[in-house]
């Protein structure tokens, strides 16, 4: 698959922190950083942009916040071919937290929010355009967002300034006619922006999804090496350059850092494809009670957890 | 998706056996079985039928042979909704080593061939008919083949009274345009026969794949519990059974099979999405030289199986 205008965006560092309340080494991170400027990789999503009144920095390490200090450190002045992004959730950070562009080694901020949020996220996404980012809108959890509610989104987006929208499978939950059907929506909803695919692994599909996606036209993609990110994981990156075509990708800087990065730390974090994470994909609910029974000492008898998760579904219905 | 004539094959002790020489326990082959007939599963595919000439009985276990007193002795008269099957290698049987229908607890013979083996295939394939049996004949390595050599094959079969014909990805390295395109392709040159599907997960990609034969009309695919299957596995029956609504299957038979038998092998048989096997997925390679990878001392220095693979690539062209 080659397309010029398709972006790679890898998002190991923010979404593999989800695993570990970001608390990567600097060498971790300044190995991905590298293996990602080698491999052409478009963007990497260094972590969140979070105000200190949200989260505590005795929790959370460093990616959690990407103070200008702690960015530099890693990337200097990032005079490379990879852009630099951070997220921004709606609620858990002030305007006042984002610097001016012209002050910051960050090129891009994405605003993750959910439909009902998605006013604070145009007013916050706008404020970042202001001062001189790039910025995407990433809008959550849609398999769960009735119809009209998500078309009344999608209209707020596209009277919006912001160039791009993600279509985001939050709880891994979506087959491939899902994906194909909501790309459809939002390009029909969304003329003349961009449309951008996150996905989770929960059911072995985020790397096909994001496939779908882009056969359906989306021009930026996400993925994390060997998959690493929040519960099942994501599309490895390493999986979405092996796919596209265009020779500016190089696959082997990524498959050279999961040998030297990934796998020593993939038994203390275990994300990736557990029943646990199977059953809430299948079953459209979040993954925090499949990550809360992954740390549990139960870990293994995910009958159980099957019996609860079946239980909590009816409560829903 | 509901469709009536849609039947699922859980090939677990069959694929599963090539990465452990088939030496299952009797107690690991029927909590299979029984969970297999628990879940509604249509068939279960128990091993293979080779002849004693071809593989020594020291280093293969019993489902290399599935010879009758090994089968009766887990499955009695299966007097159940699962029908069995095993799978028959040209070259590796002769006729006179399938049994008359009537004297075996078997259903139906798979026979597994290479496009220059076609008729070899047929031959075998209509005899077992003769005796009685279910047939399918399932193609292998397609993705290696040239489209002359596969329509000639397609040809052939289109003449056999074989009813069921399988798209098989040996090698794991389709992508969902080539499955949309060889069902096509089978389709059309297969006129009232049934396609079934056989994937590898080596791109994680066989549930998905699956999910596109479906769509392309495919009615018969294949699974294996947790994907233990050779290499990076397979399909997953349990994402299988949660994607169809057919209400006979039920997957917490799977689950509970996975829990008490699956998870406590995984260990020592290793399979699965690892880095060598999606090499030669994405390379197009046989996974025998990931396998024994794999299985050397070398096994976690991918990058120089990757410098082997990328050369062993250049010698082919």
């Amino acid at each position: 698959m080659y397309r010029k205008e398709l972006k790679v965006m890898d998002c190991t560092v923010r979404d593999g922190g989800l695993q570990n309340k970001w608390q990567f080494s600097d060498a971790f991170v300044k190995a991905v950083y590298d293996a990602c400027v080698e491999a052409g990789v478009d963007y990497m999503e260094i972590g969140y942009k979070s105000s200190e009144n949200a989260y505590s920095k005795k929790e959370n390490g460093p990616w959690k916040f990407c103070e200008e200090k702690d960015l530099r450190r890693i990337v200097g002045e990032n005079n490379t071919g990879t852009k630099l992004a951070a997220m921004a959730d709606i609620g858990r950070i002030d305007f006042d937290d984002i610097p001016l562009k012209s002050e910051s080694v960050l090129d891009m901020i994405r605003v993750a929010c959910y439909d009902y949020q998605v006013d604070k996220g145009i007013a916050l996404a706008e404020h970042c355009m202001d001062k001189g980012y790039e910025v995407t809108i990433n809008l959550m959890a849609v398999s769960t967002v009735t119809e009209m509610a998500l078309d009344q989104a999608l209209s707020d987006l596209s009277k919006s300034k912001v160039p791009t929208i993600y279509l985001v499978d939050s709880f891994g939950s979506m087959y491939s006619e899902q994906i194909a059907f909501l790309m459809n929506k939002y390009k029909k909803a969304l003329p003349g922006k961009t449309i951008g695919f996150h996905g989770h692994n929960n059911m072995q599909l985020a790397f096909a999804n994001t496939i779908e996606t882009i056969i359906h036209g989306a021009n930026m993609v996400d993925g994390t090496i060997l998959g690493l990110g929040r519960g099942a994981g994501n599309c490895g990156t390493e999986l979405l350059l092996t796919f596209l075509k265009n020779p500016k990708y190089r696959v082997k800087p990524i498959l050279q850092v999961i040998q030297d990065q990934i796998i020593p730390i993939q038994k203390e974090l275990s994300w990736g494809y557990y029943i646990p994470y199977l059953i809430t994909g299948y079953l459209n609910l979040h993954p925090s009670s499949a990550i809360k029974w992954m740390d549990s000492e139960e870990k293994d008898d995910f009958m159980s957890f099957f019996e609860q998760s079946i239980d909590s579904r009816k409560e829903l219905e």
